[in-house]
């Protein structure tokens, strides 16, 4: 694919190379208004990217690549940060960005005309005929990682969550438990669905449906606020969407003095670097984070350097990390 | 100051504007590779900064500020950002960079051609005359927050540590301890020195010095392998210089069976989100992690807007936040 130049830039906006580089280089003044906006909106129909010498003069320069975030509290995404950070070659710089569903597209779109050269996407995109419109257009590739598995046409890094949480339910259930809870953020995203898709599938082999559906805030404060309908469904088991929220019903299942897994069994997802050093430590399902993060950099670069490569897509698997918040279920406790 | 503008690097590389600005586009090939270095040479030397139309045509574009952090897996630095981003106004965007001290230069100038305006510093800056000079050659702002604290030419950010370490040993004294060891990471920021230094100063009116002083890696797994050590010191408190190593701390002491805070009391630093849902919830000093975040962010808006202000500093204070991780000494532990 050919790119823009500047020269298509002066040619459809109808006014020399130098005015267009003065323009877009900030020494503009001197032009009318009409001539600027004429000048910025072929610039937006051309697609035309005034990157600096990145690409072409290696050794010199360093190629920028954008990650985003849905947020940098969360630590599944602040893990993926750190792995790709630590496995970047030499001549690539990162950037992050976190962004609300409103100030996505505008925050691509300044990235974008700065330079960046390639985006991995770790959060759902909200207008995402627009964005893709405008990253095609300006042959920025990218990247999506398993909150947008429904995007089919994009390199792209899934881990296997319908196992995990088949994997969930088959662990409780094989401790005997059959009163079960599930906790669910308000507002799940594809790769959650799955999760829940495949803990329910698995409870339903045994003629299970879950004790309870709790739905709260995806935090430790949203686990905190579940725990009374948690103790008044009278469940013996627990699966938890996320670890961030797991924490929160562990602290408040200690708040009202219910031992861990002595009265309730605890499970969580994602294997954080918290679940280990909670008391009890958290039995959950480990995605492979460190692997997840350098996966995705490395394709995304492969990509930039082979743009025609046929589509990349990679699949991980997850693990049950047994841990010291389940066990098995006590009789006396199961209320049936 | 007059800003150095493509007509200047085209005269002092002896070129025509059109040729400076095609290789600075990227679009160069057809120059021969003594003319391009003579080009990028004039570019560096003078400080030319090819950002694009942002700063003039407001309301068309946003400014763009990076954030520059040590790790993203620091919950107090995730905090901080978290902050930043909420309370970014609609004409600015941000991006964040956490790098290495070997990777930090490089990314600064990487992110500055690429047109970022502003720099927020929240990690120590290793090569720090060389970045100051990059830096105030192309007229890009920065401010430090409180790992800089010595220096002091720049806009800053500073919260009061050495109250903030004076207040943790006031706290542990108050509830009769005297035998109390000091958790520290090996290599300490300038913030981490004042902290240790308020501490030491406080313990020394009673003359007192810690019954011990353990140093390890800045983790949650640090604070786990100091506990060992810690048991064996026979303190009856300890002072942990953050809430990382503190989690980790709790939870070595849980393996060994060891009550906090009946046979050991524990007080951290800096009241991560994860403080109070610890268990048992973590005594600790709390910084104003928001307020910080986003003064830090006003202030540089501030100083883009009016460059020519006076140098701007802000203090924050500290406070104790009494959990259940802390109780009085009992008389028997004492060893004394």
């Amino acid at each position: 694919m050919r790119k823009i130049s500047i020269k298509d830039v002066a040619k459809k906006a109808g006014v020399s190379i130098a005015a267009v580089s003065q323009i877009l280089n900030n020494k503009g003044q001197r032009f009318s208004e009409a001539t600027i906006e004429k000048v910025l909106q072929a610039r937006d129909e051309l697609g035309y990217v005034p990157n600096s010498a990145a690409r072409n003069l290696k050794g010199r320069h360093k190629r920028l690549i954008g990650i985003i975030v849905p947020s940098f509290r969360m630590p599944f995404f602040a893990d993926i940060i750190q792995s790709m950070q630590a496995s970047a070659p030499s001549d690539v710089n990162l950037v992050f960005l976190g962004s609300t569903d409103e100030s996505l597209q505008d925050a691509i779109f300044s990235l974008v005309e700065r330079g960046v050269e390639a985006l991995v996407f770790g959060r759902h995109i909200p207008n995402r005929a627009e964005v893709n419109t405008f990253l095609k257009k300006r042959n920025i590739p990218y990247l999506v990682l398993d909150q947008n598995a429904d995007i089919n046409a994009h390199d792209m890094v899934q881990t296997n969550e319908f196992t995990g949480g088949s994997m969930a339910a088959s662990h409780l259930m094989s401790l005997g438990h059959r009163d079960i809870a599930l906790i669910l953020p308000n507002n799940l995203t594809d790769n959650m669905r799955q999760r829940r898709a495949g803990f329910l599938d698995t409870l339903s082999t045994a003629n299970l449906t879950p004790k309870a559906i709790i739905t709260t805030t995806l935090s430790k404060h949203g686990g905190l606020a579940a725990v009374h309908q948690l103790i008044q469904s009278k469940s013996t088991a627990a699966f938890i969407l996320n670890d961030e929220m797991a924490i929160g019903v562990l602290r408040g299942l200690a708040y009202q003095d219910i031992k861990v897994p002595d009265d309730i069994s605890i499970i969580g997802y994602d294997d954080t670097d918290y679940a280990e050093f909670m008391i009890p430590t958290l039995t959950t399902i480990a995605q492979p984070v460190w692997e997840i993060g350098e996966t995705a950099l490395k394709m995304i670069i492969r990509r930039l350097d082979h743009p025609n490569l046929p589509l990349q897509t990679e699949f991980f698997d997850v693990k049950l990390v047994i841990r010291e918040s389940t066990g098995p279920v006590k009789n006396t406790k199961g209320n049936h």
